[in-house]
Order: structure tokens, then sequence, then C-alpha cells
């Protein structure tokens, strides 16, 4: 039997010191929604436009330096690749990150402009995993997956650690009392839910893929649907969440809620016009949550936007509809 | 002879103190142009979505106790409005903002929002001076002009000495060389170039909306045409700067340069493809000149992106061109 390393707050608070020492806090912007004044933290603001430059950090810093020749691996729609990248290059490890074909532009542009090798592949049932795995164990590297694992669990957590600080420099010393946050695979809330033990924790996920919602509700890991409706929210199609953060989430008592597509549109609009940031469908679901009145507003409440990788003909067509 | 107070170092230095005490730093970015790096300072980040807010801040909070009861009078197309409603609000004081018929409705609402009380006017030259100056005679109350101030200069000021801060934060121990910002009435280019004494200072303004780089030139202020070009930048079209903002570029020997309304589209789209931010189309133009090769970027360099308050409509179509 393999033990698996478990994430745990002290790790949580060790990948936020590392970060600290290399990248600045992301915003905190404040705005109404329903009269009520809540917190929204800017993560597509940070350099690679998502909070996934956290996790990659936390995990490749964590690499033996006589491994770090060997390189890293990683399987992702985008954001998590464009994370390892970005480390790999700080780092200067070789990064490998397979990617499905149908990734936006911009993100795999990206990718490669951090100097990672990218290597394509179908949107298949574990395909790109046993692609990524059978690279990392041809060359040695590591393979780091995007949420099913205790560093980049503990690296995404450290978010949260940034936002309580930051609720602390505006004075509110009350802290967070309920975070709202993106959920694909659960790294993200699974790392906020450590970060934050007095925090409620609700998740968002797009209409049809909100397996994390019924997993929490069932008790048990639940996947998406084969037929799973599409969704803009490429960053947030993950068909099964890992045992690792759903036992956080369920252990917090997490819950969920599902947004429909049109009510993700609506919150990427209100975010450009209220917040003026550019936020990609799958970082506003929290947002769309809150405006669709599935969540609802209270003060020490912190809404988690999660990124800004958009393609710019598919972001004009958003702002320009009246849905 | 009425003796005007001038703005110095030591006062931009007392502004940033003030500021850095009631708002957080907006985040400076970085991003190729062209093969250099260059930093980006996101002022469109600020709650009001705009730099304004430092000059009102500073200047509101110089008003004594015992006169604040009387209120602010101030006249803008809209950034400075919210910039001085804002910090009105934050004093608890009344405030009237002039503002003319045809200015944005976000920037219209967002005043009105803060609780200040608008007077329409047109845009004629010189008329919403008038009102504002016979409006604050009638109540006692106390003037605030949008870059005509020694107070308001340092306040805009202010934003270099943050961006020096976070020069040194990020390790570039050269500090900022070159700093290029939009330019209205030059309030806020005054400002830089109080705060960054050993920096290059390039102005940039609106096609037919450059009487600043005239007058540079010049060596005597220049007036923009009275059959100035129409211009997306509602809040660059002043007719004419003031002896204040002239003096100090004109002794730090400023220059400017002038960009065509299709590069400052160009330059929206691009902030908001690579910084993931909504920008004006005045708070672009000293993007738009980088794009464009009038100014060449360098090592050192910072852009300062002034502004974020555009209509959705508007923003929806320069997203959705293609020129």
């Amino acid at each position: 039997m393999t033990i698996v390393r478990q994430p745990t707050r002290a790790g949580v608070r060790d990948a936020a010191a590392k970060v600290a020492a290399i990248l600045p806090p992301t915003p905190l912007f404040f705005a109404e929604i329903k009269g009520v004044e809540v917190a929204f933290k800017a993560e597509s603001l940070q350099p690679i436009g998502a909070f996934k430059i956290r996790g990659a950090w936390h995990r490749l810093t964590a690499i033996d330096e006589s491994q770090r020749s060997k390189g890293v691996v990683a399987f992702s729609s985008g954001n998590h690749a464009q994370g390892v990248a970005w480390a790999a290059r700080e780092l200067g490890m070789p990064a490998v990150i397979v990617m499905p074909e149908d990734a936006p532009r911009v993100k795999r542009d990206s990718t490669l402009s951090l100097g990672a090798e990218v290597v394509g592949c179908d949107r298949g049932k574990g395909v790109r995993e046993k692609i990524a795995a059978h690279l990392a164990h041809a060359r040695g590297a590591v393979l780091v997956p995007s949420f099913d694992d205790a560093w980049v669990i503990e690296g995404q957590g450290s978010v949260g650690i940034e936002a309580e600080d930051q609720f602390e420099e505006f004075g509110l010393d009350d802290g967070i009392v309920h975070v709202v946050t993106p959920c694909g695979g659960g790294g993200l809330a699974a790392g906020l839910a450590l970060a934050l033990p007095d925090a409620a924790i609700t998740v968002v996920e797009p209409e049809g893929w909100d397996d994390m919602r019924r997993s929490l509700e069932a008790g048990w890991i639940e996947e998406a649907a084969d037929e799973a409706p599409p969704t803009a929210c490429d960053s947030l199609q993950t068909r099964r969440v890992s045992q690792l953060t759903f036992d956080v989430l369920s252990r917090r008592s997490a819950t969920g809620v599902a947004v429909a597509e049109a009510e993700i549109r609506t919150a990427q609009r209100w975010a450009a016009h209220n917040l003026r940031i550019v936020v990609e469908p799958g970082g506003a679901v929290a947002i769309a949550a809150l405006l669709a009145g599935k969540v609802t507003p209270e003060e020490g409440m912190l809404v988690i936007v999660s990124g800004g990788n958009v393609d710019a003909d598919a972001y004009a067509a958003v702002l320009g509809r009246d849905d």
C-alpha cells in the first residue's frame, strides 16, 4: 500500500510564505452585490492569469535539486500548464505539458511562450493522464497533477492566507466567514478549506459539471456524466474529483451549487464593469452564484475570481451579448 | 498679486504617505512590448477606477476641519468627479460636481452612487469652470480643480512614489528611468515629474488634443484647436493646460507624442488580452504610444494605465473591432 501524503494547514502556511517571497499579493476588491459589500480576490491578475501559479511553485520548489534537471510533466487544459511552465522557467527546469487539442489558444500560446514543450491530446476520459504518466516515466521527470497532490492543494490554499492578511489590513477584524470558490478538481477549494478552518465553504461549478456538489451531497465521489453538456468553462471540465480534495471538503461540510452558462456570461460582464477586470468563464462562476441568487451575499464573504485567460474573440462575444 | 502655492516633491511624498494609509498600492504588471519587458501601473484598479482618487484625497484632507461642513465643488468629465465624491464621502463632506452632459454614463452613475450631487452643463469652453466657481462661492465651499492646483498635482504624483517602491520590491534596483503617461491637463504628468526627479518624462495625448505636446515644444502654453477632432478619450479633452502643470513639465524637459484613435483601441484590446484589465480610451494612450512605435520600450520604463471607466457597450464595441 502506498502512503499518500496528506495536505495540511501547516503546509498551506509554508506555501503562503514561499509564494509571498516571489509574487506580490493579488488585489482584493470590494463591491456590492444585492446591497452587501463582498470581497473579490482577483487571482486572474497573477502573472499567468490564474491561481495555478501557487500550487506549481509550492510543488516544484519541493523537488530535490538533484532531480530538477530531469524536469516536470503535467497535463492541463491550460492554467495549470502555465503555472507549471512559469515555475519551471523560474527554476531552470524543463517542462512538458500534455494539453487537449481544444484548449483555448491563449493558454496554449502562453504555455509555449513560457518555454514549455506542449504535447497535444484528445479530451477523452483519462487519455491525457496516461500520456503524461508515460512521458514522466520515460524521462525520469516528476509528474505534477493539477489537483490530486498534497503540495498542489497546499499551494493553492495560500490564496486563503493571503486574503486573510488583506482582510486584517483593511481592518476587517472578523475575518473571512464564508469563501465561495470555483471548483474543477477541487485543489483550490480544498486548499482554501485548510487555509480558513473557521470559514464556511461553497464550491461553484457549471451545470452538468457539478460532480463535486453531487459528491459532497452523496458522501462519496460521483463522476460527471458522459453526456455532460458543453460549457465555456474549459478550466472546470473535470470528470472526477480526487479522494484528497473530496476528503478535505467533505470533512469541512462544504456544499456546492451549479450555475448556468448564461449566468456565467452575466458574471463576466459584471466583473468587467464593476471590478474592471477580464475574467474567463471558469473564473467567473463564484461571482455568477452570487448574482444569480444561488449564494446569499453576507459580510465577511470572500469570492474567488480564479482566472482571466480567455480568447479575445470569445471574450468580445460575451461582452457584446445581452443575456 | 495672488501667490499661487507651488507643488513640491516634499508635498508628493506627504501625499504618498496619506494615500498609503487608506488605499493599498495598485498592481504593477510586467509585460513585453517589442521584446522588452516594461512595467504597467494599473491605476484603473483603484476603487473609483482611476488615479484621481489620489489628488482628491490629498486636497480634501488638507481642508481645515472647521471648513469641511461647507463641502467641496468640482468640475469634471468623470474621473476627478468620482475621486472628489469618494474622498468627500470618506470625510463626511458634501460634494457638488459639475459634469458635461455627454460624460460617460458609468462615470455619472458612479459619482451619484458615491453620494455627490451632480449638476449638468455643456462641454463649452470655460462654461463648467464658471458654474463651479459660482456654486463654490454661493455655498462657501472649496473649489477643487482637476489639475490646476498644487495639492491635486502632488496627490497624483503619489503614484510615482508607490511605483518606485514596487520597483524596489521587485529587485529592480536601477529604478524608474522613464515614465510614459496619459496627459489631459497635466496634473498626473506634473506629479510624476516631481515624484521621479531622475526619470525621463513622456506625455501622451490623443491626436488633435496634443496641446501639452505642442506647448512643451513651443516653450509656452498653446491651446487645443476649436475644431479639434472627436476622440473617445473623454478624460483627456482638455483645451488648455495650466501654468502650474506646464511649468513643472517644461522645467523637466518633458516631451509629448500623440496617438490616433485606432491606436488607442488596439491598446485597449492589448491590455484586455495581456494584462487582463479593462482600460478606458484615455487610460490606454500611453500603452498605445509604445505599441504604435511612437515611444521606444526600454528597461526601467513605467507606463501609466490611468483609468478603466468605460461604458459597457462602448467597450464591447472596441473589443469586437479589428482595427
